[in-house]
Parts: C-alpha cells; structure tokens; sequence
C-alpha cells in the first residue's frame, strides 16, 4: 500500500472531546471517524486491525470445534417473546415496526437465535457438544457511550453458544473456552490481563468469567490477589472484611447532631471515626418498595449484590416520601412501611459502641452495638471491598485495580433451551433441555484496549500479529532520483516476499514522515536516505522498544523477514 | 469436518412453501433456517459458502486498489437529510428513535456514509482517484421477500464507493470495475450470466449495469442480443419497433363496441388485429394528476420509462373521476383536465387505420391514421421490447430471457458529493465535487443464484471455488473394523495435505450416505468400502458430471489434489 493513497489523515491536534488515549490515537492517526454517539467508520487501517483480530478469533474457535454460522441482525419479537427478554430487556435494545407493523429488534446477543437454529438440528445426544459462533454487527443502545471504540453503540462481536446434556460437559468445555480466550488475547499482544469472576447481568445463569485488560482508564474495577491469583470484577468480589474493635459497652446516648449529615460530617463533629459509624444507604425496587442498607461508615455500598438480593434495579429514592430523615436514618427507632426491604452488611458484625441516625431529625445515637442492641440481626455482604482487606482464599492482601472487559464467558444453565423449549431424546427415555455456555468478544474493544496498553507519547503501537501492516517504508528524500529507484525496487521486493508494507512515497519532509511512522504504530520502519545508501544500508527501527538496526540493502528482505518473525515468535511463545 | 458434529440436518421432503430450487435445497441440506419473513440464519455449510464467496470478492476489490473499511448499519438521520434520502426513501428504510428520541435508521446503501468518510480525508487531486468497499450486513424492509435467499430483507452485501475528479476517470475506473466483476462472477462458477444496461432507481445517476444470471425463474425480464452482444434490463432496453403497414387510408367512422373494453374484445367484435389498435394505459403522478399512454395495441407499457418521463412513481387511476369512460379512452376527441399528461408511444407511428376508443360510452373509432389526424403527434418510447423486434445496434433478432440481479455498477455523477458539500481543491483555484461510482454484490443472492444455475435433480452442485468442502469422503460399512482404520487414516492425511473434507463418519446405509453427500453437493465424492478396498482402491465420483473413477488407495491423496486443481483450472481458465 502506498500512503499516498491510503484514505485517512493524519492529524497533530487533540481531537475535542476525546480523553482516552486510544480515542485521541485512533482519530489523529486517520483510523476511526466518528458517523454519531458510539457510531463510528473504520478507516482502512482499523479494518485491517479489526479483521486480523477476527482472524485470531476464528482460528481459535475452530481449533475448539465452532462451526462459524451467521444469525440475523433483526429478529423478529416472537422469538424474544419465548425468552422472556422482549420484555425484560429494557430501552438497551433497539425495537422497530416493519412496514407491515410487526415488532422487530436489533439483536444486542444471539442466545434466542441459537436456540433457534438448533432446535430440531440437535436432537439426540450424540448431537452434543457443539458450539456454533458468528462475527457480526451488533447495536446497543448505550445510555453513555464513550471513548471511541471502548464503550460504543454499533459494534463487531463474536458470540459462541455451546449445547450440553450434562453439566460436567459444559464443565469441561467451559474450561476449554477458558484457555483458548487466554491464547487469543495473547495472541492479539496483551500482556497486561487477568480474568476475573463475572457477573451475569442480563444473561442469566451462575458462573461466568470476565477477561479484563488491567488499565487505570477501565470503568471496572477489579480485586486481585496477587499471591493466590483470585480475581474477580468488585460487583462480586468477596473479602475478608476489615474486623471490628472490641470496646467496653458504653451506654447507648441520643445526641445532638444538627446539620451534620454525611458519614464526614456526622464524624467531625463527634469526633469519632468512620470505622465507628453505620450509615444507611436507600434505594426504592422498581416497583416501589424502601430498600435500606446499614453499612460500616467506612465501606461503600454493592449495589449489584444489593440488587440481586431484592431481585430488582435499584432507583433513587426520596426518603421523605417514606417519613425518613435523610441523613439522620439509623438503625435504632426505625419504622419502615410495610414491605419495605432492610439489610445489615457483614461490616456490621460485632460492631461496638457506634454512632448511627437516631431517625429524627437532627439526632444521632452514639455507643450503639449490634451484639447488644441488635442481637438477632443477619448480616449479608452487600459492601464493596476496600484496599488492604484479605483474600478469603489465602489471607493475602488484595489488590484494587481497573480493567477494560475485552470479553467474557458464561454457563449459562438452561434458561434458553427450557423456555423455547429446545429437548434432547435422551437413551432413558426421558426428553432434556440443554445446557448451554456463551462466549462473547468485542472486537473493536479489543482493538481499543491494546492501544491503551501499548501506546506511547508517540503515537500507537500495534503487536506485529494484529498489525495493519508489518513494515513502515520510509525512504527520506524521494525527490532523489537515486532514493526513488532504490525504493521502488525495494518496495517490490518486499511485497513480493509477502511483507506487509505501507510505502511512504510522499515527497514531504523527514519529520512529518518519521512523525507519522510513530503515529500509526507500524511495527517496523524502514528508512533509506541518500546517507544510508551511501554506506549500502537502511536503518530499522523496532516501534515497541525504539532498538535501532543498520542492516546492507542486500540483506534487507530476509533481516526483516526474520524481525517480523522474531516478533511473532515473542508474542506466541508462552501459548499452551 | 466430521459429518456427525456438523450442525444441520438433512431432509427429504420440500419444505412447505418453497418454489424455487435454490430455497428448496438450502433448507434440505441443512444450509439455512427461517428466523422471519426474508430473515434467515446462515448455518455452518452456507456461512463457509458465503465466506469464499466474499473472499473472491475482496481479492478483486483489493487488486483493484480497492481498500476495506467498514461503515455503521445504524446512521444517524442528519446524514440522509443531507443527501434527501430520508424523506424520499420510502418504507423499504427502516427507521427508529433511539433511547434520546433521536431519529436513526439502518443503511439499506452507503453512499452517505462513505461520502462522509472521504470528507476532509481526500481534499487535493492526488488524493483521488480512490475505491473503499465493505462487506457488511444490510436490511432493507422489502414488500415482497420471496424465495429464500434470493429476495430477502436482511442480507451480506459488498458495497464500494469510488471517488474521481473527472467523468474520463470514473469511465476508466468503471470499465476496470466491470471486468472485476465478470472474473468475480466467473471465479465464483457462474457459466450462464450477462450484463445488461440497468435503471438507477434510487441512487442517481445515469450509467449503470446489472449482472445478470440468467435463468428462468428470474424476476428480471432481460433483452440480449446473441448477435451484437448488446443486452439490457427490459426497464430500459430499446429496440426496432415493428413497422406498421401501409394501407389505403380509410373513413374515420365511429362505431358501437357496447361491453368490449379490452383490446381482445374489441378486436374479436370489430373483426381486426391488435396491431390495427391504439389502446390507452392510464396513472396517476403522486401529485394526482392523470397520465394517459397511448401505444399500439399488441405492446405492453413501460412503466419504468413512462415514470421517468413524468418524474414520478405512477399509481393507480380510477378514470371515471377524470371524466374519462374505461374500456373507451382514445386519441379521438379526448378531453383532459389541464395539467395531464398525454404519450403517444413510437409503436404509434406511421399508423393507419386503426381503431382507437371514442372517449364516449360504448363506442370506439376505426379508421383512425397518425399522418392525417394526428400530424403533430410526438412520439416516445414507452413500449417494452417485444419478441421478434430487432436489435437497434445491428439488426438481427433480440432474444427476451430472465435472469436474477446478482450484481450492479452505476455512475452516480457528484449528487452526493454536491449535495453534502464534499469539495476536491483543484489546481485551478476552484473547488471540484467529486464524481462517483458505486458498485454492489449482495452475497447471498450470489450464492443462491449459483444454485439456480447448477443443482440438479439429485441436489446442490458446487463449483470448487466456493464449495463448503472440497471432498465428501464416504465409508460404507464403518462398523467394518478395516474400513473404519482406513478412513480414519485417510482422513488425517486428507486434512494433513490441506484438502478441506467433510467425513461422513456416520454408521448408517450406504444409501442415506450416497444420498446426503449429493444432497450437499461437495464436488468430490470419495468412497472405500469392503469392495473398494477388496482392490485397494478408492471410488471417485464427480458431483457436476457424475463421472467416476477408481483411484488406487496408495495414489489417492495426490490424485484427489490434482482434480481439485482440474475444477479449479477450469472455473479460472479464462480470466482476464
């Protein structure tokens, strides 16, 4: 490719409105343009990135045994109707009327159209496993997209569905799937991820993993244990919580408390500390009842456990409505509506002489305890984990950190093959609903998330196996009638031995050439200028580690062939 | 591919509904499943179908500097409005609020999204000329999907868009683009196909072909003639319109034709031919007002052209509300409101004593001529080819066929660029829109109209270059223990030499195996069995012509390479 035509342009300037570096890289070096919110183009060399990734995908998912297929886009209603998802799904999922009026869907996920496409295929057991997967366009209609290709609306995805008739089946392929996502994201070039236990959010089903590249721009957040390898994303993470003090009992006293509010507040002016308060934290179910959630003032509320354990979305609620003092609400003299949910999280437990709102405004109670006050109280774990609790596993320190979800794998059970109604013939007799797994990756957030691990204050940098190209030509001073005859040689030389190359056959300065080498992340650049022809050499340079080589054109093709393959060959060592 | 894991089962009954071979098979051999009206998922024989398919069609896009991106399915409505076609696009556009309420729709095309690529991205003369192209799902909400892939609403489309300061070079481009497309047809298998002039329709412009594959079940009508090798869709084909014969003018006499409405019944009542007749064909404009044609009798209109001189899509008329009586409408005393328009049709020239309807009642006139009464008539051509005219380049016969679009190519002159404000800064100072071409293949349609052209009564018949496999290797008597080692022997080193193998390593009949392997249509069919292997050999069937051979075992691997390498030699032998 010469870069003379390549469609895209690079430009210096900061794009407005983009933060993440792998927005701002993708804009500046002329691979992504924005068509509106969380809807891009791909330019050339993104779609050279992004089908090179699909590559990886595939070869992994047929190494597995997947059968690529393709479902459709638009679904028609009645085949979500049989799921139940028509209706829980909410405004995510993009709805339609056909010109004859019928309810049509964008699919946001293709369980339904899996299911579909097996019934009556897979019908005895000898059927089973299979896994069938696609590379496809999917939209969904995010509340808030951003940072380029990280959060988006419109999106290219592979999505697998396995079938099983058993559980240890899908036990065993699961692991299988688990392992061929560890090559694959290595294979793409990650160094930098970790898989952690997941969340099943609208899937359903009970054991999932998220594969998280680790980056402080991640919108998750992750508990690590570094000693014993325990992961998990913080909406599910479980701890060690931090135990409470044992005091003498003081008397539990009604205090004072005026405008003192927060957690902050309420301490200042008790001088007490966080670790000796428990605050409420209040939501309302979606179909109006309080929920009420005592924590140690110190911790963070889990509103995903929270919600899971009052089977709703949690919304905001005002607490007047329901005679509560925000900011006063406590654990003594509560009187709740009817119906009305309360929670004590575990940080609770054991908690002594501790302030909490005395349910009248202005008021707080102080030396309040739960062994005293509170003896039949049950205690969940609802608190998000903090820095510096252990890990229930091995008693080790936990890490927080973020992370970017590049993918994700769920046991999904039966919820699909039972309500559509999918049966294997089993030998006894007996008719069996599936077991299904489902595995999902996004290839343009992949494409993003290695842009935030690799790039530099340069520009971007790609793996050589994802690369848009593998060689960057960059002859300096092509008005030279010399220059110029070497390089076009040179430039046909390499194609013809099958490298990759962006030949960068403008007449421009050195500077906006080298400038835009770095830019685009090419691995390798090739510069020739009439001073390295006059010692018969060009000058390599490695992207990722700014290594300089001085390599005699003769030897050139093969030295480079020999480079991409050292690269690839670093990239793939530690695959299983 | 072990045929026991593969995903689809085979069928002998004709699935209800089908008509056309091509929708008939695809369900019988387990290639694809019906999710909606016109939505069907791709199982995995179809979906590796439909990959080679799309893999011909970028190597021909690529050499001809064609560069992949990729543009959204959901757009954002500012873009149409920008090129008027989201009002003028009828309900074949889907469109949808998103969770904002803003207005997006699906792209059934990509004019507006690749205009909007190339703005501010191609700015100077050098930048152009430049082709981008995706390969990329489309819906569009068709009245009518019919015949499983070959009319659906959701399908695989490549769609390239290329961008030119000049109509030489977009003339030299196009030509380029359409030899591209007749090796892409001819790679892909297709004998029986021909290009022909085409209509624009909706995307603009003047010049465009379809490529057509000729069969009978098309629903296009095509003129082709064998002699000069012109050809063209019916909807603008031209031809020599039969002369009409030269009489001894007669008296224009009115007469009584009572119920006779139609051109039959009054020609058996007034005792003459259809070619003796004029007979009116009536519409209204979207605006409401009357359009009356006049033609010979025995021609047909042509809407399309009719539409094209009236600037309008032609409905249906109730004449009786214009004052006019139906079954009686004539050149004679024809009374119109102001505003209408009238057409005499070419056929109508020179034409002498022939009976045309009296605009009254019951009566008709005979005798009517063009040059006496009607001498300032001007005439169109709004008549569709007839068989038996002549061809208006050389003469000889034209031949009226039917064919299926299976691809297209248009010039689109600048009415995106202008419209949209894309502007090249030439040398001269002036700001130029750029010209442009565009150039579709939907990728199922292509698929099923090989289909049409190939299958015969036993089943699928797949050229080599696309076939999901290129051998079906069937053992007879696997629970023979010697057979079984052998195939599986024979398998490995079938996949080892890279032969792409379906192994039907399935233990029922040899009957069901034959079956179900022609069923499938894989070009080469391998079978051992205790017999074969009695004389160490193999039986080699060829699926297009039924031939076969008998392979000795020893030679088996590189005999079947090379009549692989025979099939695919003689579907490229002669390309450009």
């Amino acid at each position: 490719m010469k870069i003379s035509k390549l469609v895209g342009k690079r430009v210096k300037e900061t794009p407005a409105g983009a933060t993440l570096n792998s927005h701002i890289l993708l804009l500046r070096a002329g691979y992504i343009k924005q068509v509106g919110a969380g809807i891009f183009s791909l330019l050339p060399p993104a779609q050279k990135v992004s089908l090179k990734i699909q590559n990886i995908i595939r070869d992994e998912m047929n190494k597995l045994g997947g059968q690529e297929v393709l479902f459709p886009v638009v679904m028609p209603r009645e085949l979500w109707d049989m799921s139940g998802r028509y209706s829980s799904i909410k405004n995510e999922m993009v709805r339609f009327k056909d010109r004859t009026g019928h309810d049509m869907l964008l699919g946001m996920t293709h369980e339904e159209a899996s299911v579909h496409m097996m019934m009556n295929t897979a019908t005895s057991p000898e059927d089973l496993p299979c896994m069938i997967y696609q590379i496809q366009t999917k939209f969904r209609d995010e509340a808030r997209p951003r940072g380029g290709l990280i959060r988006v609306r419109e999106f290219t995805m592979k999505d697998a569905y396995s079938f099983h008739t058993s559980q240890e089946d899908l036990d065993s392929f699961y692991k299988k799937v688990y392992d061929a996502y560890i090559r694959i994201y290595k294979r793409i070039g990650f160094k930098n991820f970790v898989v952690v236990e997941g969340d099943n959010g609208i899937m359903g089903g009970k054991i999932s993993h998220e594969y998280m590249a680790v980056t402080d721009v991640g919108e998750d957040s992750l508990v690590i244990c570094p000693h014993c390898g325990y992961s998990s994303n913080m909406e599910v993470a479980v701890s060690v919580k931090d135990e409470n003090d044992h005091n003498c009992l003081g008397e539990m006293e009604e205090v004072f408390t005026g405008n003192a509010h927060t957690i902050e507040e309420v301490c200042a002016f008790l001088e007490t500390d966080a670790k000796h308060t428990a605050k409420a934290v209040c939501y309302k179910t979606t179909d109006g009842k309080l929920v009420v959630a005592f924590l140690r003032g110190d911790y963070e509320i889990n509103e995903n456990k929270l919600s899971k354990l009052v089977k709703s979305e949690l919304e905001y609620v005002d607490v007047e409505e329901f005679g509560l003092f925000a900011g006063n609400i406590g654990l003594v003299n509560l009187n709740l509506p009817e119906g009305s949910y309360v929670f004590f999280d575990q940080t609770l437990k054991g908690l002594e002489n501790f302030v909490t709102g005395a349910n009248k405004k202005d008021f707080h109670f102080k030396n309040v305890s739960m062994s005293r006050d509170f003896k039949d109280a049950e205690f969940v774990d609802i608190s998000l984990v903090k820095q510096g609790e252990k890990c229930v596993h091995c008693g080790e320190e936990l890490k927080l950190t973020r992370g970017i979800e590049i993918g994700n794998i769920f046991q999904l059970g039966t919820k699909y093959t039972e309500t559509m109604g999918m049966k294997i013939n089993m030998p006894d007799g007996t008719a069996k609903a599936p077991i299904m797994g489902c595995y999902g990756i996004g290839v343009g957030r992949a494409l993003a998330s290695i842009i935030e691990e690799k790039a530099d204050d340069k520009g971007l940098v790609w793996p050589m196996t994802i690369a848009p190209w593998q060689v960057y030509f960059c002859p300096i001073r092509i008005d030279d009638e010399n220059v110029s005859a070497v390089s076009d040689e040179l430039y046909k030389k390499m194609l013809d031995s099958g490298i990759d190359v962006l030949y960068d056959d403008r007449n421009v300065s050195a500077g906006v050439k080298l400038t835009d080498s770095e830019l685009m992340g090419v691995p390798i650049r090739v510069v020739i200028s009439p001073k390295t022809m006059a010692n018969s050499q060009a000058e390599v340079t490695i992207r990722a580690t700014g290594e300089k080589l001085f390599i005699s054109i003769s030897e050139l093709i093969p030295e480079i062939k020999a480079l991409i393959q050292d690269e690839i060959d670093e990239i793939e060592k530690d695959l299983k």
